[in-house]
């Protein structure tokens, strides 16, 4: 077959086989407006995405302000609503200031691109998230990773540098076990060399943190003149989108040099109304991080009482291995059916062999619907989930 | 100093003194929802941003499914919204399948890096968007700069490659000028030497085709199986997002291995359903993309009518070119300051050393309104701007 007759998408047939042999294939599975399922899968960590003061302010931005932003943030697509979040959003992390984006993806690829360059170093946690990986390789800067969550080879990469510049970057919790960096260490190392932190706290704000502040504020770091927090406000915040929150000349220079801030569309104005207004409500009722907190520790005792080897929940996720990834599958398939949402992850999408189910904590749950949940998953489990065997 | 007591954002300063100096200096302006600007700045092409039957589509998604998507779209992230959106859009543009992102953005990264990899070649129009450039530097394949819309460039670095496979990756409407890549002969040179033909559809999708359908129907491609469209849901669609369409298998392939699909939160419903909404209107009233090519081609004449030098528009942007930066930026806040918006781009934002205003054909404009911007523009037109001096 000469290159002139071949189909240049064969290849991905082959792919597809050996993904199907594998068991690997991911299936999309588009789900009704009430599934009637108790959700512990998704990010909603403070229940709040059906919230009618969130809903109803998506509603009345869009009605108001449009459909969409109408382009880029720097010609049409930044409206009063957008500079209204950024302003909240940053007053509520306690930082200077705050650059809304299209998603958290964007805001970190921007973050870790407009604060590199191929004269800095960039020290990166070894199970950081993909956008933040994906960062880092357009960055352009040396990557060097760093063991999870081990301050001191952070530490050791940024004293052995040559570049004049570097950042350490982490996410604050990790998506897959709900287990925290930390911060305050990591932040000490950068300092003593020089250096910029990067955080990432897609999975704190809203959960950890004075209610629900972050992370970032939890380590006392809110305001520090060499941190850099992204947000994410599609979990607690229920909406879609992400930020960058930081010292006001490096939101200001995030303006003038970020590819995916300049060349993106603005935000949807109803994203950013849903955004704003789960903020508000966290600000009036900050004990929901509280409870999310809580919950996740009521959900992970009742998992081990029940013999399974469950996180220690940091944060709002908890996870539960189970022995194999086909028993992971057939777990979450089988409280499914009976009316239970979890996640399921294997490998290669976790930092080690173990396939687990991944709870999320969400602060609106009830004990009644924990203790309902608990005993579902110890009705269903395989064979071989439990320590002892 | 030493490098313990450094300021790792002093750097940030110089940038911003260097950028001062030179007059690069980007300001974000919040907009009120009701500015009173007869709007020639923004992407809103067909005019469908503050259209009750958009807006209206988006308030009721965001009340029935919820502020966000909650999770990435393969865990809680797609809901049977997602699902019809996908169909629609796909059935519109003769694609077999469609899948849809939170930005256009997260779109174009998506379809360049799953669909190569390091043993593929990468042909890039020299002029293509920012994002597309962002995906070929993280696709890791060899990528080859072609010049901007020559077939032959393109034909060349196909036949000349060492890899066995290639994709050739263009914008069908480029931004500034609004001018249309060959798509027809990039398409017959890439069948010539088995290669894909990504075409980024943003300017076109709504604008150019029978009905709105877009650039790669508009040059007899629709549904080919060697060619991948995609499009922005914040263009014409009003909305924010974005889309990728093409042959079945490929869609499901970007399912199994695009990072920004796979580890993004799913496109919020609010913004799902004003881009519902708005290809419903554009379906019901396909006269609408013939109005916003013909708003193009009325603009471009009245502007060379008053002497200006006006680009030929392929679709819906026509380009004035200013005699220099500083007096494109004051042409533009003097007609701004009397109620026309329009954008400014100044180099390096330019493909070439030319500054220029660029005016949005939107097709709702009526003949009146078009009138009255050409005069406004005339009468406020620096010297040297136009081509008799």
């Amino acid at each position: 077959m000469t290159l002139a007759t071949a189909d240049p998408f064969a290849w991905i047939d082959a792919a597809a086989e050996t993904r199907q042999r594998a068991g690997l294939v991911r299936t999309l599975r588009p789900r009704p407006a009430d599934s009637g399922l108790l959700d512990l899968a998704s990010n909603d960590y403070l229940g709040l995405t059906l919230d009618p003061r969130v809903t109803d302010a998506a509603a009345e931005a869009a009605r108001r302000w449009g459909g969409g932003a109408t382009g880029s943030r720097l010609v049409t697509g930044t409206t009063e609503l957008h500079a209204e979040l950024e302003r909240e959003l940053a007053e509520f992390c306690g930082a200077e200031a705050a650059l809304v984006f299209s998603s958290g993806y964007t805001a970190n690829l921007a973050a870790l691109t407009a604060l590199t360059g191929p004269e800095a170093l960039i020290v990166s946690d070894a199970l950081n998230h993909a956008s933040l990986i994906d960062g880092c390789r357009l960055s352009r800067a040396r990557i060097a990773r760093a063991a999870h969550k081990d301050p001191g080879a952070f530490r050791a990469e940024l004293a052995s540098r040559s570049e004049t510049r570097a950042i350490a970057v982490s996410d604050s919790v990790f998506s897959v076990d709900g287990d925290a960096a930390p911060l305050a260490e990591l932040a000490a190392a950068c300092r003593d060399h020089g250096a910029a932190l990067v955080v990432d706290d897609a999975h704190g704000l809203g959960v950890l943190g004075a209610g629900g502040s972050g992370a970032v504020a939890a380590a006392g770091l809110a305001g520090a003149p060499d941190v850099v927090t992204t947000v994410t406000l599609s979990k607690s915040l229920a909406s879609q989108g992400g930020a960058v929150l930081g010292p006001r000349r490096v939101i200001e220079h995030l303006v003038q040099a970020a590819r995916t801030f300049i060349f993106d569309t603005g935000l949807a104005p109803a994203a950013a109304g849903a955004a704003l207004g789960a903020l508000r409500v966290l600000r009036a009722e900050p004990e929901r991080a509280d409870r999310a907190r809580e919950v996740a520790h009521l959900l992970a005792d009742a998992l081990r009482a029940e013999g399974f080897e469950s996180s220690e929940p940091d944060a709002a996720v908890v996870s539960v291995r189970a022995p194999s990834p086909e028993t992971a599958v057939a777990w979450a398939a089988e409280v499914r059916a009976l009316g239970l949402g979890v996640g399921c992850f294997r490998p290669p999408s976790v930092p080690d062999r173990f396939s687990r189910l991944r709870l999320t904590a969400r602060g609106d749950l009830t004990d009644d619907q924990i203790s309902w949940a608990v005993s579902l998953l110890s009705r269903t489990a395989p064979e071989g989930a439990r320590r002892d065997g």
